[in-house]
């Protein structure tokens, strides 16, 4: 059979889905970013009454506009929208059958549910769900929506955004959606190209180098206003209809770049109001409405059940419950969990499956449990039939209460005999340390496994927590993602139980290209052999070695290895049951764009693993994990090469725009980016740091050669921002300031400092290393703090939009790390005096505090002993290098033999002059030998000190006026009578203690 | 079978199109008024490309909303827009063949192309076709697309749009769209009304009574701006993309009641215009391109031929020409002729076919023409098959020329001979009043009558021309509609030939609800039966008389008669080839609304018959025709039924809206509606007109009692233009006012001149009675004159977009007919003074010219003589009355015998002194007695004549002065040599000749 034309497809689409009971829906007649925007979803999605609808959606995203110069990226490309609402309880199935109505036979791809977490802020909008990838390549979103305009959904829809010419695309093998027949070739030739090229690139141009800023930033405030008068008025849908001419507008002025950073969050925040404001008032005129829309073809799906017998005949005709241990299957049956989430479900069931059996007392031989992205496993070998017996000592009342004169029991003993269920005869002495009493031996006789069990396991699986859980069904459980089915099985016998709408049977789903079949599972020992012959490995450490396996393999094949990647690895692991590695190539050509911009997008949107040559060089292949076997795996990899073509493209896009102007070019756009309201733009920020250059590199105590080379890279620190390759991918900014900065002659120290400026960028990250990198990095990360501080955005509880407590921190692992020893009271003077608003001392003061704060979190992260580090931070925590060589000094300190009795030294001259105001010292008038000698010996440790000597110096010089110390106190007093003797004995004590300060505070050590 | 659902009859069509080659489209994504301004339609029909489309439209016109309170008319409904570029040469047939596709039988309803000529103004695109009517319900507009953004279209489009909510009301049966079902039943229960009539009453609130009128303008403007632009930088997409923008805000101003007429027409201007630039630019880019889509699917079709033997094979086997007389058929078989073209046809048939007939020497014993929606048909009795044989005499060289001194021919005689194909012995002399010539006796042989018809058909059709023709394919040809058929036969033999694209064939075409069949004819006799079996009945007067016959009788079954209405009954007559009259009725609750409301809509918007009783009460019914024959005619009535309804439900709405407050009420309204940008707003040209009251009540001489009367009427008198009635149904304006004033308890008079002040509408309109009316009906159309001439805005050449040729003419009619004598520019004066700009001496004098040539061409279309009314015209043109008067008198005095004597002496008086100055006369200085006797004689005419007395009674006096005025010239030298006498009796003839001045100007008279 020919592949269907474009307009078949969408015909095949409509037919499907009426079959289903939608509604057929048409486009809206307001420009969309995604038909999500259609009242058909957004607000249908509201409320109790239940709807299906299909629609195409003619989607317009300026911002992805390429000039048609793109194989699949457009400004405009259609979507097909299906809601479900409520869940019919087989979406994916459904779903993966209208791909088959359309021409697509999974066995022949590699269709994957790949985790996507949808949310759009302009609608206060969000989802969890998946990405649909067909051979790498993306056509679907599929979603849980869990709230729309800003409510919570109830129930839960489910929402399906195929993108159409991705994949027509693939149906008819073509290299570019331009070439895409439109018509059935019966009835001529149109394509795709014949009809929207000319407009995609009339629109792109449009939107990137034409549109009125100033008259569409006006329409869009007349817009927001009628939006507003028409919701006064109650007109829920022409309210509505403006806010969707606000969203386009204002991806209109986004895509021209008349949007900057704070100014983007303002117009979210305007957009999610109305959006609010309308769907407030949609539900409630439903609600007064009375929900009228009630199709009972609509209506919520029964309870799941997954058995091999008839839902409510209860167990399998013939089978007995075992009486001997058997075998104990949980599985958990889910659709597609996200690779994070099959870890945490893995570790969470390891910890908690042995408690489980353990508080149940029932015993097993073995205890194994697995995690893929659709099964959840615990797998008990020779499991006990019933719990083991229990036998407890109760104790009742004392026991002279519970024998009366006579030595008779009492009505209280008989009465508490009764309550713990013994006989009187049964009851004993006891005596504990609080005296006799009586008491009871009660056992408790174990119950049928199957039993207890049965009342567990719907506990054991709602245990099971994850970051981001979802609704689905009616019956309120979140999970990860939905729960289709459970097996619960002892020996042959069911576990009967209900959780999340499904109840627990015998049969079990095969993989999913196989069409997810059912594999009735006759006993846990059979499950294996089941999930085997299905390719199926429930082993998450078998499936990561045979990718690694395989994927060295295959670049070995070519000359190749992979360079190592963990995290890729243990993600890829965990998106495959059945783990087919395939590597597909692409042309040199693309080479010549950076490593970096290539792997970005090979590992990030495609997770594929790339190639390198021995001396590290890409080669032009990269390695992908296909769910399932080898069955055409041929076309499943000339899928993936088209899109990594079409990735490339985009990249190359990008790469061709950025290089056809110098870096430098790119700074005015700067001005247009906000970096926040009060303190200007991004081209501010950056000019602010060049300013601040001299200053810093002074401090820092660095040479001269530094200047020039730090004073250029900052004046480019920031450009590639608005460069198009970091716009598209922000975590290559720095990388491409850096690649590009070459590209135009600059010299490597100042590319280099460019990219080093960004660093670090995570926990765990590099750290800048050249001076200039370093100058650049402590700048930036101080400029942010003191401006936002000063402008009231210190992070608060867990917001921390600014990432602030990721700048201080990497302030502090600069200093501590590369050294330096910076007094940061003295380098965040000038910056803050930078700043384009005041920054008062208090809050020069509270910045200080904060990355104090970040440098204890750190200090203690490392496992450092918590007094020592308090001890040091008291004195020395605005210098996080000295104050980490502090702690180094002391920590080697605390462990002498001796520590104690140097610490009791010091201790002693502490504790008595404390709460003592600050006496001065008169040497002259020591007149005891014991003082004066203890006074020599202040002085000779004081002229030894310098500034710069550190805690490990002080102490060396304090051991040394150990005897001294002790000597004093052993022949002198104190506290004489005389004040002028005690002050001036009390002084020389003090004059001791300070050799401390700035150093330790030692009073914070344990033993002090 | 079920009825289909709403989204099943979206999706036959889309599959029936489909089959037809049509790209299937989507609905465009900016809100639009009708599928013709989505880019698919309005770009592409542009420019040589072929292009077959087909797809939904949501169209929005705000206008139309009624807060779902009407059964089937809103602000949204759902077009489907088909587009076929080129014609596919049967494209009615493919509809037909679309409208069973969604089950409607032909059979079973009576389908109807009812002419329609579509225009907008906006895209400055129009086109001619149809209205299909369903059962007398509008469904479908079918145009053959002739311009679009102000281009001609080559080739042409066929536009086909479907309104698909009352199609499926139709065949769903339902009485409103509310209860149409969306979804097929097995899919639940779900309504239109479900989905959409909340949003339909939000939507007319927001238009109707909360757009904010400012913003919405300021944003046309910064769109219309944007359209610029875009289109400055080339991208016509954009640019196209605004102008529908601003087109729909246009829609929501005017809706909102915001736009006046003069802006307007402004709007309009400023929307056709970027739709102009839009079309050249979008036409000279695919210029550029090549015309890339060139898909030969879509390719236009070869000649139509209709025979029964194939293309290409000539005649019928065994078919030879008759060579004895034979029946002549002509039969153009075209798509449904505008009732009006008919007419126009037949008439020209009726003059040409004779002619045709005649030039080509033609016998025939009988001829007659017939012509139906059809088909025109010209038939011949017993034609001859050749023509005549033609004898001529040709002249040659003179004698002397021909022939030598010997008397031979010489050479130019011979050469003559040989250049007429006769032999030279043929050649004659003749004698001329020249001379002795020789000449030839030329005898051309009749050809077969096949041969010269076959020549000379193709030039006949094209000879019938109509007022407004059309295109549809590549020959070119316009014609009223397109030619689909031609029959030609002469006796059994086709006479060959091709008009239009259409070769001449022997097969005719049946009755539309029977699907047109093919009727091969095998002669012209037999063709009348082929007719006959059809029902079809070929002549217009036995259509009319079996209407009339049948539609009283009707009425007569419930006691009715059905009122005059030639019109309609003429048209009705043009609108059916098979007549079959039916009656419908309808709640007799409609019958409370006024009659004119009900008649004008039965009439104008459904062509029925209204019935009456014979008090003439309109009764509950209605009656309408149908084409075709009985079956299934209670479906037919019921569809009509179902329409009328839905009709009168609109009307009640408007009239209740209107009747829910007083008429005066409405006046601030008409502060919105601008009559003239310089003149003002309507209510401004109402007061003005109140203001003027008095005065004009003055001059024309009427009572004390009417002035009240007038100055209420006048106030009120523009009012009920801004009712919804009127607003809807323009041709209602006074009529509404007139009966809203009586609902509001205003005197009979008032609302009478309420209603007189529009009269006369049209010519052959009736004319005021009332002196109120009278007076308020000239003031209106002396302001309008006055103003708008001062304004600059006189009508130029065929431009009168103002009606003021026909507002003078209203004038001349008011005063000549009801006998007012009323000088003109006396009227005028006040009228110009009150105008809001200055009205010059110039201004006022070109209006009184223009009235004057109105009253000068209405005078001459009575058929008066031309000199008389020149005469009178040439002294009283200021004064209608007046000149009509003079004229009639003059008239009588031109028939007298001694008229000639009577204007002769009047003659001498008046040439003598032509060319002189004025002398005055000295009565006591005339010394002859005939000069004397002369004097004596126009003294005492002259005392008797006084103002009033017109031509008539000039005349009267003057007659009895011709002896003196004869004997004056007998005895008198007028010339004397003495300057003073001379100049004395100069004088005197001057006074004389001056009896006529103000009355009429005798020298205009032949004879004179």
């Amino acid at each position: 059979m020919a592949a269907l034309s474009f307009q078949d497809v969408i015909m095949r689409l409509h037919e499907f889905w009426a079959r289903q009971g939608c509604v057929l829906w048409q486009p809206y007649n307001i420009q969309l970013g995604a038909g999500t925007g259609n009242p058909a979803t957004l607000l249908r999605v509201l409320g109790p009454e239940p709807w299906y609808v299909a629609y195409v959606e003619p989607s317009i995203r300026p911002d992805d506009g390429r000039y048609a110069e793109n194989p699949n990226r457009m400004q405009m490309f259609y979507q097909y929208q299906v809601i479900l609402k409520p869940d019919p309880g087989n979406p994916q199935e459904l779903y993966l059958q209208s791909l088959q109505a359309v021409g697509i036979d999974p066995r022949e791809h590699d269709i994957r549910f790949v985790e996507d977490n949808w949310e759009s802020p302009a609608l206060g909008a969000w989802g969890l769900g998946w990405e649909v990838w067909l051979d790498g390549q993306e056509i679907t979103q599929f979603t849980y929506f869990q709230q729309a305009g800003g409510l919570e959904l109830e129930p839960v829809s489910v929402e399906i955004t195929y993108g159409l010419e991705r994949i027509v695309l693939a149906l008819q093998g073509k290299d570019a959606v331009w070439d895409i027949d439109w018509l059935d070739p019966a009835n001529g030739k149109l394509t795709y190209g014949d009809i929207f090229r000319r407009a995609e690139v009339e629109h792109c141009t449009y939107y990137f180098d034409v549109a009125d800023v100033e008259g569409l930033r006006r329409t869009y405030d007349v817009y927001e206003q009628e939006s507003r008068r028409a919701l006064e008025h109650g007109l829920v849908i022409p309210a509505y209809d403006y806010v969707l001419k606000c969203s386009h507008l204002f991806n209109e002025l986004d895509a021209r770049g008349a949007i900057g950073v704070t100014e983007r969050a303002g117009y979210f925040r305007r957009m999610r109001a109305m959006t609010r404001n309308v769907a407030l008032a949609y539900a409630e005129q439903r609600r007064q409405m009375g929900y009228p829309i009630d199709n009972p073809a609509w209506a919520a799906p029964a309870l799941a059940s997954h058995t091999t017998f008839p839902q409510g005949e209860g167990e399998r005709p013939g089978i007995v419950l075992p009486t001997e241990p058997a075998d104990f299957l949980l599985e958990i049956g889910v659709e597609e969990l996200p690779a994070g989430d099959v870890d945490d479900a893995l570790a969470q069931l390891r910890a908690a499956a042995p408690k489980l059996l353990g508080d149940l007392r029932l015993d097993c031989q073995s205890l194994v449990t697995y995690a893929t992205p659709r099964r959840l496993v615990v797998y008990a070998h020779r499991l006990a039939p019933r719990q083991t017996d229990l036998e407890r000592t109760v104790q009742g009342p004392p026991a002279r209460a519970a024998f009366d004169a006579d030595g008779n029991l009492t009505q209280a003993a008989i009465g508490f005999a009764r309550k713990q269920g013994v006989d009187v005869s049964a009851l004993q002495r006891i005596t504990t340390k609080d005296g006799e009493y009586v008491a009871a031996v009660v056992r408790t006789a174990g119950r049928p496994a199957v039993d207890v069990l049965a009342e567990a396991l719907p506990g054991f699986i709602a245990g099971i927590r994850f970051d981001k859980a979802m609704r689905w069904n009616a019956s309120g459980v979140a999970f990860s993602r939905p729960i289709r089915w459970i097996v619960a099985l002892f020996g042959p016998a069911v576990i009967p139980f209900t959780y999340a709408n499904v109840v627990s049977g015998n049969v079990s789903r095969g993989l999913r290209p196989y069409g997810s079949p059912d594999l009735p599972i006759e006993s846990p020992a059979a499950y294996f052999k089941a999930m085997g012959e299905q390719g199926i490995v429930l082993d998450q450490d078998e499936r990561r070695t045979r990718i690694v396996e395989q994927t060295h393999t295959l670049a070995a094949e070519v000359g190749g290895r992979i360079p190592e990647d963990a995290d890729l690895l243990a993600e890829v692991t965990n998106l495959v049951e059945r783990p087919t590695v395939l590597r597909g190539g692409f042309s040199p050509d693309h080479l010549a764009l950076p490593r970096e911009v290539l792997v970005t997008v090979m590992r990030k949107h495609q997770r594929y693993f790339a190639v390198e040559d021995e001396h590290g060089k890409l080669l032009p292949y990269f390695i992908a994990v296909r769910n399932g076997d080898r069955q055409h795996l041929d076309q499943v990899t000339h899928g993936n090469e088209h899109v990594i073509r079409a990735r490339f493209a985009d990249a190359a896009y990008f790469y061709r725009k950025d290089t056809a102007r110098p870096l430098e070019s790119f700074l005015p756009r700067l001005s247009t980016l906000t970096f926040q309201e009060k303190l200007g733009s991004v081209l501010d920020k950056n000019n602010r740091l060049a300013g601040l250059v001299p200053a810093m590199v002074a401090l820092l105590g660095m040479g001269e050669h530094v200047l020039p080379v730090a004073r250029r890279a900052a004046h480019l620190a920031k450009a590639d921002l608005a460069t198009q390759m970091v716009v598209e991918m922000t975590s290559l900014q720095g990388v491409m300031g850096r690649h590009y900065a070459l590209l135009n002659g600059e010299p490597e120290a100042v590319a280099e400092a460019i990219y080093e400026h960004w660093l670090p960028r995570s926990a765990g990250d590099a750290l800048p290393r050249t001076p200039a990198g370093i100058a650049l990095a402590l700048l930036d990360r101080l400029d942010s703090l003191a401006g936002l501080f000063a402008a009231g955005l210190e992070p608060r509880a867990t917001a921390d939009p600014y990432g602030l407590r990721r700048a201080a921190l990497g302030v502090v692992q600069i200093l501590a790390t590369r050294q330096i020893d910076l007094d940061l009271a003295e380098a965040l003077d000038p910056v803050a005096n930078a700043q384009p608003i005041p920054v008062s001392t208090e809050v020069r003061a509270a910045v200080l505090d904060f990355i104090a704060a970040r440098l204890r979190a750190w200090l203690l992260d490392l496992d450092l002993p918590h007094d020592v580090v308090e001890a040091v931070l008291a004195e020395q925590s605005r210098n996080p290098y000295r104050a980490v060589q502090g702690i180094d000094d002391l920590r080697e300190w605390v462990k002498r033999e001796d520590w104690s009795s140097i610490l009791d030294s010091f201790a002693r001259c502490v504790r008595i002059t404390r709460g003592q105001p600050a006496y001065p010292l008169r040497p002259e008038a020591l007149s005891e030998p014991a003082e004066r000698d203890l006074y020599t010996a202040y002085r000779r440790a004081a002229d030894s000190l310098t500034l710069s000597d550190n805690v490990g110096a002080m102490l060396a010089v304090f051991a040394g006026m150990t005897p001294a110390v002790t000597r004093f106190f052993e022949d002198v007093l104190v506290m004489d009578e005389d004040q002028a003797v005690r002050e001036n004995r009390l002084a020389l004590l003090q004059a001791v203690a300070g050799l401390a300060a700035g150093r330790a505070d030692f009073s914070k050590l344990v033993g002090f």
